[in-house]
């Protein structure tokens, strides 16, 4: 079974992502959103939630574990695999530095959370392959509220959309990472606003078409007919807070015939 | 000493006006910021959140608690009464509901966030004391990120005030409360927009009003100087994330001559 968490909603879009490329496949979701959201957290509380949320899922019978959170990725990534070295770990960041380095663009942009860009990490990883690639990195805090707001289409988003990406404009940017996985929502208004000539690379995307890669080669992970009691089959949506606005997020994010069930924000603290 | 708690900063406008009126007076902040925002979430992890963060300041010192938050106020407060039952509890909403029915308007607003609003928590108090009042309300739930961004005086954060505002300036509201401790931020462009005839209702002035009246009444509470240890005096903030970004707005929000210190979430958890 294939464990996906994130700190709230976000990493639905992995999900959603993922049901496309794997019509079949056990998928267990969790978000944090007791916690929610990480992006403005500091690394040290951010680990620790990584960890915590890892080992719910792990507990419940995920197989492989895709950190589909931008924020985790870079501040927690190194945390989990020490901490859980038999299991296979996918992040967003990984598959989206992956892309920038074949396409292989002089000038590239990144968006994200205060947190993602903060550390630094896609600039960093694009430049440990490519040194002279000029990486331009953007936060866009407002971006994550318009959405859960469900205001991704208004004309309010579409204004900051535009602001934040002034800078990438001036750099005439060749690509763009999507570095947050809220992103896909308000992915039109960047592409319009960038232009044809500026190629979009969407986290969460790159990120399933990866883990759909894997469970090609390993297919024991995405069985789910076979072996697997009723309750691990199908998709299942995890959430430590589960209030009303977060249900019709989930049902409206991750598409049709999704379970939702509550966890309690016990099970993740007193495991450690 | 005065253990004054929040979900996060906004919890701060209340600390502010405490030092107007008792500068002298020892204050313990804490703000949950790596759980923030509570507004959004369900009932139960907000009671299990509120009894956590009051434990935190009474093992350290406090003597009375204000709990800074009107979600927290609204659906955690005989949880926190009945758990803590010697020790006085100020909470923002009884202040603000004494102060509307002082003032016997016909119709009355209230805005808040999504959590707030829902538990109809103003309407039904307001309600228990003067039934025929008509209480309008509204959830606002970009202003808390906005304000947090520091963008509280942006044209955009005043185009959604005003969109939040229309149904309280159809219903011809005589009274505003600011049902958030974070509105004080966004009070010139509510007042504005509610024109002359509206008297606006500031949970955090009346409640840090309510509070110094208790204390001139029981000056242990506020004698700083003798008997306390220097740790013990002065305004201290404490936070369970201290992200750079929340640490210059709790210096800007607070005032000058705070000291700042982080608190491990751990501390939080393992009372329980």
């Amino acid at each position: 079974m294939i464990g996906i968490f994130d700190s709230g909603v976000g990493g639905l879009t992995v999900v959603r992502a993922l049901r496309r490329l794997l019509p079949d496949a056990p998928l267990l979701y969790f978000g944090d959103t007791a916690r929610t959201p990480y992006g403005n957290k500091g690394p040290e509380t951010i680990q620790r939630f990584a960890v915590e949320d890892a080992q719910l899922l792990l507990d419940r019978g995920a197989t492989v574990l895709v950190v589909a959170c931008n924020t985790m990725s870079a501040v927690a990534l190194e945390v989990l695999k020490k901490k859980f070295q038999k299991v296979s770990i996918f992040d967003v960041i990984t598959p989206a530095v992956a892309a920038v380095v074949q396409r292989a663009p002089d000038r590239v942009g990144v968006i994200g959370t205060r947190a993602t860009i903060g550390s630094g990490v896609y600039e960093r990883r694009i430049k440990e392959q490519r040194p002279k690639t000029n990486v331009v990195s953007q936060a866009c805090p407002m971006l994550v509220p318009f959405i859960e707001e469900g205001l991704a289409e208004s004309s309010d988003t579409t204004r900051f959309v535009r602001r934040y990406l002034i800078p990438l404009l001036q750099h005439q940017v060749q690509a763009l990472v999507l570095g947050c996985t809220h992103y896909p929502f308000v992915k039109k208004a960047i592409a319009y606003k960038m232009g044809k000539r500026t190629t979009i690379i969407d986290s969460a995307e790159v990120t399933a078409t990866a883990v759909a890669e894997y469970a090609r080669k390993h297919p024991e992970v995405v069985q789910g007919g076979t072996g697997l009691s009723a309750s691990r089959q199908g998709v299942t949506l995890l959430f430590s807070d589960l209030a009303a606005h977060t249900e019709e997020l989930a049902r409206a994010w991750a598409g049709p015939g999704v379970k939702i069930e509550p966890v309690s924000i016990q099970d993740l603290e007193e495991k450690h």
